[in-house]
């Protein structure tokens, strides 16, 4: 299969903070996700469709059948994980097996979808104060590099700190330096099944991380990069 | 943390083919289990504390207390994948994520508790027909492929092909051709947390192949390879 | 960077066998590189520019301007690996650190500039009794196995078997079993510096394998798939 | 083969700075190779045979002989690279890929042994401004990680940055931050052939790092996990 002729996104945002703390909301006015979506369209440009959904709002993008017609999905949850359904968390898995790409961000690496393709806990150290991040490349000849600088840098951000405990990853991307002293992986890619996983540390929501012209860019090579090559969905009977 | 000074394993195995099946009970009337935990005793001597276990007798064995106890686990399931609780699955996963090593034998590749820990389907072509397979040692440094021959030759056993649906292992210790023309990564090794784990194809019950001299000594390296280095057991808030 | 408008790429082709052995001219009258490149034309169409260059005519072809102008770089040797100079190997190694994208076929295991960028003796198990040889993917998500099947068969080729000395692969694409019973490694991808590689092991001089459609569409995916993303190329001084 | 009764392992050291630099000296007052192999001699016992070399001394320790009887070399180098010389540095990598083990230190990066075993130009980014340096082991579970504390401080040290120029590692083991920004992956394995390789970034000459308690013991647990598992030495042919 070639990529259709568009390429189509879905980013999923949890949506919780931006409804509840109106510091988050007036850092994020149309949502984190409309931030993402909108470094997205500058970056991708009219070739991308671009659907946004929220816990709250629009469900329906992560039914059956919107999953067969999403190329890549982008994950941003941290408050309600528990609130997706199991059997929700089941069909974007074979979904994600089957070749849908997916860019998980920031805290959810405590996702349900994240721990169940990685099989570990997914844990991290962390803290909160603040930290000036510099994020470097360990793959320039990455597509997912391409275009951002050496190094990235967030001004302050929260700080996550190893061991993070994923599996050994397919490639890893960037790593981390915080200004308090610790040191991350901060981008990583792992394949499971036919599907391309990209995990992206970037995006605590009390900063503006995603108005960030460098994050943008490089959320926006992972979707390219996630597009699947081809597409076969697992039966239940395999996966379960 | 040194290792104790005795390494202790428990053998695990279904045991339904035996209970129900002449043919299978012939050939292994200790149980499969009886046969791995024979060979495990020539292999590694009287350092060895073995217990074996099967789903109708001794499934206190897979209690939490007992898995703590427990430095490797070896897993040998077919028929009988859906009788072992989920608690049990749960309880398994945060062990090895823990530090306890894993070995997963042929139709264990299926079990819930390698897909657990796996993310995706961990389905494969098979057909048994009697095959002659040959497994080829593609990690000569290994620990797991001392004292093996290159290659070790089953001479009759069930063919397992690609596309296998794991995740890329962190090692890959074997390669199969089989008589009918199929290749199979037979071999390999992952690391989940603080656990290692290693999956090995032969062993379908319809042949002899746990009491292959070969075939016990690739085991007997893997339990003691994958012994725990140190073990820290996460926290279920961690795992869900 | 973008890639090029166009791709360009150089088949190399030692050329030896061509000129002294009549069967091998019979098999392969335009020479191998001939039919490597009737493969890309036919499969990657006209975006592509396509050179030839063999031992004894275009050496020029890898000089250091025209390895700048070499998006990716094709190599087929055999009996004269010796009569690549010192000097065109280390060129072709930084131009591959720097990016440009190599794939190495068949007996090209044992050419300088692999072994150079693999630092192993690259050394494999070998014999030529006209096996029948069956590729299986072990990467359905990969763009180079995209539009192949599985498995890719050659009815006849020469046989190659573990222990193959290389590096752990970044990504193993393909696995070979032969009827006489050996397995092998016989697609796998290696990144080093910015340059992206991919050995492939069907091409024995003896048998019409380059032109066998399934092995053409793998070469010319592997081709699209190391085009550069960027180039930066070491000083001499970094690599020795 | 089972391990040697006795570990032998040779500690070489290119020595010059301590002949040349007295405020080296001072810190070094039995060498760079000395303060190693003392603290081997703590961490490991007396079952370890502990040989020390440098470029002006004892060179014979890396004859052919020498080197069959070496179970693991650990090598430090900066100034002198290019006087080693070119039929050493193919007799390291022989031996090596014969099952020696090595374990290269800090500026050992550039060293001409490495390079040939990696294959790329191994450059990195550096300044000498005596940061603090903190290592984060992200890998628990490895042998060379046990009893060291997370992090691994250093008050003082050179700083290293990416992109460090090497191919994927076979195990990423510590990942550095540095007091001014960088990341750094600082510690990492490699196999080639049947030898296990660490490179470990501590050790500038200006510091006293080969005093430091937790830095002794990552050394002393990576020479034990470098101890080779078999031994074959390739020929000649093979390598050139």
């Amino acid at each position: 299969m070639s990529h259709p002729t568009r390429l189509r996104v879905t980013v999923w945002n949890e949506g919780r903070h931006e409804s509840t703390q109106p510091e988050i909301a007036a850092l994020y006015p149309d949502g984190i996700h409309g931030a993402i979506a909108e470094g997205l369209r500058a970056e991708l440009g009219d070739d991308t469709v671009i659907r946004t959904a929220t816990l709250d709002a629009e469900g329906e993008l992560l039914s059956e059948a919107a999953l067969v017609d999403t190329d890549v999905l982008t994950w941003w949850g941290h408050m309600a994980h528990q609130d997706v359904p199991d059997e929700t968390v089941d069909r974007i898995q074979r979904a994600v097996l089957g070749g849908m790409g997916l860019i998980v961000l920031h805290s959810g690496h405590f996702s349900k979808i994240f721990k169940a393709l990685m099989g570990t806990t997914c844990s991290l150290g962390w803290r909160n104060d603040g930290d000036r991040e510099q994020l470097w490349s360990v793959a320039p000849h990455h597509p997912i590099t391409q275009g951002v600088p050496q190094p990235l840098v967030l001004e302050q951000h929260e700080t996550y700190g190893e061991f993070f405990d994923i599996p050994t990853p397919d490639e890893l991307v960037f790593i981390s330096s915080f200004s308090g002293g610790e040191a991350f992986r901060s981008g990583a890619t792992f394949t499971r099944g036919r599907g391309r996983i990209f995990y992206f540390s970037p995006g605590d929501q009390k900063y503006p991380i995603y108005h960030h012209r460098d994050v943008r860019r490089v959320i926006a090579n992972a979707v390219a990069w996630a597009a699947p090559q081809s597409r076969e969905l697992p039966s239940d009977r395999q996966l379960r």
